[in-house]
């Protein structure tokens, strides 16, 4: 299939005119730019994005053309005014093409001499202790691709108004330099042009870019195919590999909006430049899909953290460039318009404008994420991430659960960990990475020492820590060639949503198999998540749970034992030695519960306990000299020597805290009881007694997965009989 | 002026037509009802508040009667079923004036014989350990009293609907023994009506309210001049002792707002029903002010926690009630409109509808809150508490400064301390009280005992410790009867706003003097607050001066030295037992500072020290068993030995951190020195180098305090003069 496309695009490559377009041909056309010039005023949040971009230029022309040498590291001075340098000369290339004046034109001119006079002089950037590693203006080449999109871009909206000597000065000094360190200049430079990683992309698109305004074939032809333009490196390649069929960036959602910049936007270039190659439908659509995921992967706007993620929303640049590339390729997709609304701007481009005027149209659709799987790997076939949603506006809850492949240098290694979020808040939350960024004081922005000695660890995420050993023992690259399973996903009744995975591979010799349920019976007024952690080994082994819950511990129904005059830590290596031991204390049978409130509402977590588990309050921070982790609880359930275990967990939602009305209603949990009523290779069943006289029983099977067969079984004397992979059962009384 | 005022009104109660009013007569009229009723459909807002109330009150018949024995304290189901029911008979009532459906009037005809039917019936409640203490309805008489007052509303709201047979059974059985119990039922409800404290206000008010639905002119004499109606107790004292003259409650914004309910609820009475009294007008409009003031005590809309406060906000009911009665009594109060508005809500009465009405009419003039001093004690003389604000929206910065009386039960020993806020959160925070309001799992809701031990403590303040000792050895009676002096305040400049206060008796045989001033040179993006706190004495002491910052640590500028496998406890009472000591550092000289991030701001405390200071990073919930304390940082400067000794600190707030926009700036702080140039009797004056060559030298009085009088003082042989407290001089370079 691959092989196919590959011959048709170059044979589009080779009829399209070739060299010969008029600039601008990146995102805008002329007329692109005539269009906005005659909407003028009849947009007003365009207007406001138009305005605001001339103000930018404005604000650039005011400080004036500023190059320092290279030398500081990300956050620090020459760092952050070479970052704003691209800005300004996107700022006043857009400028110019908006308004005609040439005060813009001639700042982009002589921002891009400066460039060219200091470029060639430029060897390896001093703040990169690896030369071989390094980049020319920034401390690595990545940055230096971003530069280059950025400086292409402004370059394509005054190239006519340029001299023709002028360019081929610019050209000469500055951009085929450049173009060659990106793709050719170092070995690093050259490894990652044809590496299957978002650092490729931002290197082929730069290139490729720069190719464009430059009527560069070669450039182009290397960017799309790879340096031998063989089809085995290049941007077609990457949206071949880096993508899941449902758009699914393995790194997850913090990398798959970096990722999607240079993947949405030099698209559109090919698109504008090359319509016949249909960038936009290729792979079924992927581009739109892979917008649509990284949207779904997020929840009020917050993108999910998983793997090395820092906080980062749906209003993030790059997803603007998504969202209204995505909706100009294909403008039935009305719901991405009510995104396109709430970012509240929009991208400077031909696209920009279609979906501006389509959301001032009054067009837009709500967007409505729903519970879905999201499959990881290029052919969709190494796990998924599954999100689970019930409900809308602050009764909207959503629940991840991760059962992909590792996502490569940035991918943690927790198998089948869970995150949880209602009411807008952070219910179970994962670290994401250990990471400042872009600030300088916090190791250069850098990713710090613990985020490997913890944020990676299995331990800091809502999983199963057998041995207190992380999965595949913190070894990348065993963890590369495995991946979780998901055995069935059932998202079609709104009030029982479920789904099961399981991992052989993570902690070797234990199977561990995770069930989520997410129940919304009219008689809750709230979901209850059923969670079933099941483990198998036919070994002895200690299994460790914990929940790392965010809010303000209630109550517990076991006296803790709180360490009064220090805290002892949890353990000697694998994250745990991050982690102090507030309290801890013996489990109590049948039941151990924790209940704690956020904002307004209260969360329960209920364990059915057989006595033997050790229970442990405890809080990240140990053995961190510079204080670079949050200082955050978690409560950790260890059952210290089982060959088979299942830990039976309820989460359930309850009850209202409103400190401004004084109302205080149903702080207690409404689970009263969890029955394990049978737990074996065919069946896990549980049933939970509610309060009102309300029980639940939840069967999922644990093999023979398919949504259709015939189950039947007997518990207490009474038969169940459903189809396919799960039934459940709300009854009254028991 | 009290005497006068007594006799005046006790004359105009006896012209008044008294116990012939047509019903409703509390907080609505029947032309009220009857506006209301012809305004329907025209302001919408108050059309939902009306729906809304439609609506409690039919979930309230589909509820149906539920009244249990009184049992639980609070939180637990008594005690809220109880509370519903006032809530219920309450929008009943009001629902029955609103629709004159029959079907409201007997479900609160019903309520009220189902409660005197159990009255007279009850002891003291069983959840008081003391019964002698206890209420009867409810765990203490305070709550009695707020059911009271909502049933006196709701009662008002069906009395013509009645058979008289059936009222006199309510009064007989119900109303007089319940005003019975509140006003003279124990000893301890007898010393609680004449009282000067706001348990005191909610009795003498429902003994009022319920006396004047029934028309009993000695319950609402003793109701407003005591038990004895004397005067020396009762509601019209009680006016005069418990607000300054600046409308300022001793207890703090918390309790203002929980005290205000009563008062004006029952001013608005009075109003409707004696107007000759002109309630609103008393003590140059004293209820006008005290709204005024309680709104003053809030940014953002959240109030200042000082003393033993919980989170609340402007929303509370009870400020609803007294900005539609605040306005209704004063409607060229435009501004109070718009908090009205912003609140969202109205009240059922002829002031809500009033207040709603000039809303919808566009009337709302902005609430904009300014510098100012809110004065303490009846006289206004004891103290005071100052609020800087400048700028709005997310540039809007304030800083209060505790400088005033004990506070009553609630008080903490806390003087000179002070709270930040910037940009929509709190910088520098109050711990504010360690309870858990309504949530029975936490000792019942109540203060737990870490509130004594740590809340009340100085420690537990941004302000000085002496010795490892509290403020008046933590003895309320000895704290009871000194307060803090503001010596000069100066608000006219918004580019240097200033307070300075002193206190000679909260730590025996030393001096201590706060000057605060607020800095918003055009030079600075925002504003920097230069914090200079003396210390006199004529021996030696440690002094301890912490500051609870909020956010996430940035940088510092000294080596700590964190504790990795435990931390010490830093000392054994007072408070110090309960923080722990994370990491230590020796003070650096000249300067020590701390930079951290709250949301996208930077901020950074530069202290001056001389180098024989210590450096604590604490964290607070040590020794705390039951994990009460919310676990959050401090940085503690501590001077080990001195007589005197002046703290000078610049807190400056800078720069920018967006994690959305991935941008990063000016993270470190403008302050690049600071050097004290003086320091005696007469003077402090401390020059502030900034970034960018600029120079703040300010200079404050320390005696002779006068707006007036010209000083001349030469520093670095240049001269400077200035009239009045203070000086503020920028300059470029030094």
């Amino acid at each position: 299939m691959r092989k196919l496309f590959f011959s048709f695009a170059l044979l589009c490559l080779s009829v399209a005119g070739w060299g010969n377009s008029r600039h601008p041909l990146l995102l805008l056309s002329p007329a692109g730019v005539e269009r906005i010039r005659t909407e003028a005023g009849r947009i007003p949040e365009f207007d406001r994005v138009v305005r605001e971009t001339v103000a930018a230029a404005d604000a650039a022309i005011a400080h004036g053309v500023e190059i320092p040498v290279p030398r500081d590291h990300g956050g620090g001075y020459s760092h952050e005014r070479h970052k704003d340098n691209y800005y300004d000369l996107y700022h006043c290339g857009l400028a110019y093409q908006l308004t005609g004046r040439e005060a813009y034109a001639r700042f982009v001119r002589e921002m891009l001499e400066g460039y060219a006079a200091m470029y060639p002089g430029l060897g390896p950037h001093p703040a990169n202790q690896r030369p071989d590693q390094a980049g020319r203006l920034f401390w690595q080449p990545l940055n230096d691709c971003v530069w280059l999109c950025h400086a292409a871009l402004a370059y394509d909206c005054i190239y006519e108004w340029l001299a023709e000597s002028e360019r081929q000065k610019l050209e000469g000094d500055l951009f085929r330099p450049m173009a060659e360190f990106l793709s050719n200049g170092t070995e690093r430079t050259r490894k990652t042009f044809d590496m299957m990683h978002n650092h490729g992309t931002w290197a082929t698109v730069a290139v490729g870019m720069i190719g464009h305004v430059m009527g560069d074939r070669d450039l182009v032809e290397k960017s799309l195919y790879g340096l031998k333009k063989d089809g085995k490196g290049g941007f077609m390649r990457q949206l071949d590999e880096l993508f899941s069929p449902d758009g699914y960036y393995t790194e997850g959602a913090y990398y798959q909006r970096y990722a999607l910049w240079p993947f949405v936007v030099y698209a559109q270039v090919l698109d504008n430049n090359h319509p016949q190659m249909k960038i936009f439908a290729y792979r079924d659509g992927l581009l739109g899909k892979a917008t649509r995921a990284v949207l779904d992967l997020s929840y009020n706007g917050e993108l999910f953290r998983i793997n090395d993620a820092v906080y980062q929303t749906v209003d993030a640049l790059e997803i603007v460039h998504a969202v209204d590339a995505s909706y100009a390729a294909d403008p039935s997709c009305k719901e991405l318009l009510s995104v396109a609304a709430s970012q509240g701007t929009y991208v400077i481009s031909d696209a920009g404008l279609v979906t501006a005027a389509a959301v001032s149209r009054g067009e837009a659709q709500p967007f409505r994420p729903q519970s879905r799987l999201l499959r990881d790997g290029a052919d969709g076939k190494q796990g998924a991430v599954a999100v689970i949603r019930q409900g809308e506006g602050d009764r909207h809850t959503a629940l991840l659960l991760k059962a992909s492949s590792h996502g490569r240098s940035h991918g943690h290694y927790d198998k089948l960990s869970i995150l949880l979020f209602d009411n807008g808040n952070e219910i179970l939350s994962d670290y994401g990475s250990v990471r400042y960024l872009n600030l300088e004081p916090r190791n250069g922005g850098d990713y710090t020492r613990e985020n490997r000695t913890w944020a990676l660890q299995t331990i800091a995420h809502n999983t199963v820590t057998v041995d207190s050993t992380s999965h595949f023992n913190g070894d990348i690259r065993v963890s590369e060639r495995h991946w979780s399973q998901i055995d069935y996903a059932a998202f079609d009744d709104p009030h029982v949503q479920v789904v099961s995975a399981s991992d052989r591979n993570a902690a070797p010799g234990v199977e561990m198999r995770r069930t989520l349920a997410v129940i919304a019976d009219p008689s809750l007024e709230f979901p209850m998540v059923i969670d079933l952690f099941g483990l198998r080994s036919g070994s002895e082994h200690c299994y460790d749970l914990p929940y790392y819950w965010r809010g303000t511990l209630s109550e517990t129904n076991f006296g803790m034992k709180r360490h009064a005059g220090s805290f002892p830590v949890l353990g000697g290596g694998n994250g745990y030695q991050h982690l102090w031991v507030e309290g801890t204390a013996a489990a109590v049978a049948p039941l151990s519960r924790i209940t704690w409130f956020n904002a307004d509402r209260f969360y329960s977590l209920t364990t059915l306990t057989g006595g033997d588990e050790q229970l442990y309050f405890v809080r990240m921070g140990a053995n961190d000299p510079q204080m670079n982790i949050l200082d955050r609880p978690g409560y950790l359930i260890r059952k210290p020597a089982a060959c088979n275990h299942t830990f039976v967990s309820v989460l359930d939602i309850h009850g209202e805290y409103d400190l401004v009305r004084e109302l205080t209603r149903e702080f207690h949990s409404q689970v009263e009881g969890i029955e394990l009523l049978r737990d074996d290779e065919r069946y896990t069943a549980v049933r939970i007694t509610l309060s009102r006289g309300r029980s639940c029983l939840f069967v999922t099977r644990n093999r023979d997965f398919s949504p259709s067969g015939e189950n039947r079984l007997e518990f207490d004397g009474r038969s169940y009989v459903w189809q396919g992979n799960y039934g459940c059962f709300f009854e009254s009384g028991k």
